[in-house]
């Protein structure tokens, strides 16, 4: 059942170790078969060393599971409220890379500072508010989900342009049109994530970048007229 | 004698370099057999490439050697402390680990700020008071493990919730329900002091996890009904 | 066509990921023929583990490529600008290394403040100012070359004995004798500004070199007294 | 000539890219045959990859070359006044360490807050004034080394107990009784350096360790009443 997405998914998986951005298990990748409102997720506190793309749990739009011997990620509910609200996504990542989690701690954005952001986001990447202890009790994971969607909804944001949020006091998720792209996004976060925190360091000058250059570099990379690489993308 | 657990404590031993927790030989790994009232220890300065089983030391909960040719780690008596008063933990780890020495070096708790944090350690991880000159002529070693049960009985916690502590102008002791399980809480310790030192660089707010966060994300890993992974712990 | 030239920058460019200066396909090399005019530059968005020398692209002294099946780097209408007016330059790079667009998103220079700096760098590497958002939609990458001339002009900086800039809100670009000596030039501002950064957080003290240092420790590397390594550069 | 010596000093310097001491060529080892009066130093600018034992240059106290194909260090008459001067030691040791740099170039010393600093340092590790430009001019790596000696000098610090020195504005030297000792020093000061700067940014309140927590510390791993390892040093 859905085993060219189930191999997609777990090779996306195995990247965040090698791109240094998970200790243990804190992290988990998802793809999603839009046709059929199936998604695939990384089992619950499964050692990167150990997983097999078989180990991959199939969960529907509902958050039931439909297919897998284990348990799937304790982040399930977030995903499915992001495949359900944000319907152009193919993939999701959540990770405790180290330098988002400070920001996320902070409960600060990640503002956009240089290029490289403006490259991959065409805006700061949000921190969406604190849950409150109601929201914990009753659906931590879901509701997690839906501070993000609330977020992007009250600051008019396109979540195709910003394929990330903080979820504060915890850390990032990112999102793209394959499991693939979200795991890039959650690399360039946690880069710029680190940039930031030193350019913020150095000065308390505003360093906002103008929106003339945010488009800019966004569009050279992203839509009809981007003419970085070899195609467009 | 205790062969089994020599090789325990070898194996975690040996993840401190894995880790990247140690720097030459900066860094030991105790388990205790409670039935027999004995613990395995790393023997003093020796490096960890040559490291072996038959290496390491058996100690009484006297601090007396019971067997081994080699010195035990000169941090044996903290080791026999905190046996004696956590009656509970199977384990323990002392490393110099570099974030946590720099916290332990400002005489700083390492607060709870996210979810990585409370995942494993219920509250802030606090760091014992200075010993005083008389307590480090009389028994250093001894009265740095007196330090660190005096500061949880003041404080009110509970060892088996949050399995750590710093040593002012020292480093990190943790500890667990096996050797390994204090290596895994001694690498979290560093992330999360990593993490923390950012948070507090980025913004002067109050950035203290509430109670019903920490509640939530403890719990959801620890007791009887924890949900993360395949199994309760 | 050149194929020694293309052996040099396919080289070159391979040494950005072995120095840790790039993250994914951020960073491009180029290396100059002046003798026909041409120069050889990586070809856009293409993965370092899949460049081969023959990928590389030759463009012309007015922007036109010459040979190539691929795009050339979209930065390539900066290594234009660069080698027509910095006639003595025979290699080009430019990065997003952290530590660098740290400062470049500051808009700080990067300050003399060590011998390992003087080593390299004559002076301070300067900040050239950021574009307007005319000049970013008339020629962006070519007014990016045009900005670091004008920071040179103004600020009767030699371009030889100063082999970089910052370009505001986006990152380094670093030349030299030869596409490897650019490389290397690379690394030593990515060094730096990473000790430069904390320089500046341990103190606000004035730690610029003086002018005699400088000229001791640049002079001692370069020029008809050097007298550092084997035999003068 | 001196061949036990120079494989001695050989293994030093390759210490050096392995313990992440030095970038490049930036660094560099030497040791002394005491009853001789020669000592035995790396060529100057050799990269690392490259050396061998036969390249490396014998030299005298008054720094004459005595054997040798290749030119030793720059650094040498540094080396040759910390030999003369510093009359008990048999290995120096250079290095651009990132970390020390970075309080070179604050001309700061790398204070004592922590027992790790204590294991191998007595005291502060003295920041040396800035030489003036007639030093410079007259003899930049001999006064260097008169620098270093004259604040030793000053605060009545013993070179035994306190191994290391940084040149302010360049970077840190460190001494032992051998080659690899001198490169152990200078891997521990850099430690110390970076888990000094975190606690320093974490507070401003004065942080010192007490006369009484250095004298444990040293002295439980020198002289005579040692008790760390398994022997006394």
């Amino acid at each position: 059942m859905l085993e060219q997405l189930k191999q997609e998914v777990y090779e996306a998986n195995m990247q965040l170790p090698k791109l240094d951005l998970v200790n243990f298990t804190w992290g988990n990748v998802s793809g999603i078969d839009r046709e059929q409102g199936l998604f695939v997720i990384k089992p619950s506190g499964v050692d990167y060393e150990k997983l097999q793309p078989a180990d991959l749990v199939v969960v529907d739009l509902n958050g039931e599971v439909v297919e897998g011997k284990l348990n799937p990620s304790s982040d399930t509910p977030t995903h499915v409220i992001l495949y359900n609200q944000f319907s152009k996504i193919g993939g999701i990542v959540h990770t405790h890379s180290p330098w988002a989690v400070a920001f996320a701690a902070a409960q600060m954005d990640i503002p956009a500072l240089n290029t490289t952001h403006a490259d991959t986001f065409y805006t700061a990447i949000p921190a969406a508010r604190p849950l409150t202890a109601a929201e914990i009790e009753a659906d931590y994971e879901g509701n997690t989900g839906q501070a993000i969607v609330e977020t992007f909804a009250q600051r008019g944001l396109d979540y195709e342009a910003t394929p990330a949020a903080l979820v504060s006091q915890h850390g990032p998720f990112t999102w793209g049109k394959t499991a693939a792209q979200a795991v890039y996004n959650a690399k360039v976060l946690e880069i710029v994530a680190q940039e930031d925190y030193h350019s913020l360091q150095l000065t308390s000058a505003n360093l906002a970048l103008p929106k003339y250059l945010r488009d800019k570099h966004y569009y050279r990379k992203h839509g009809k007229n981007a003419y970085y690489g070899q195609s467009n993308d």
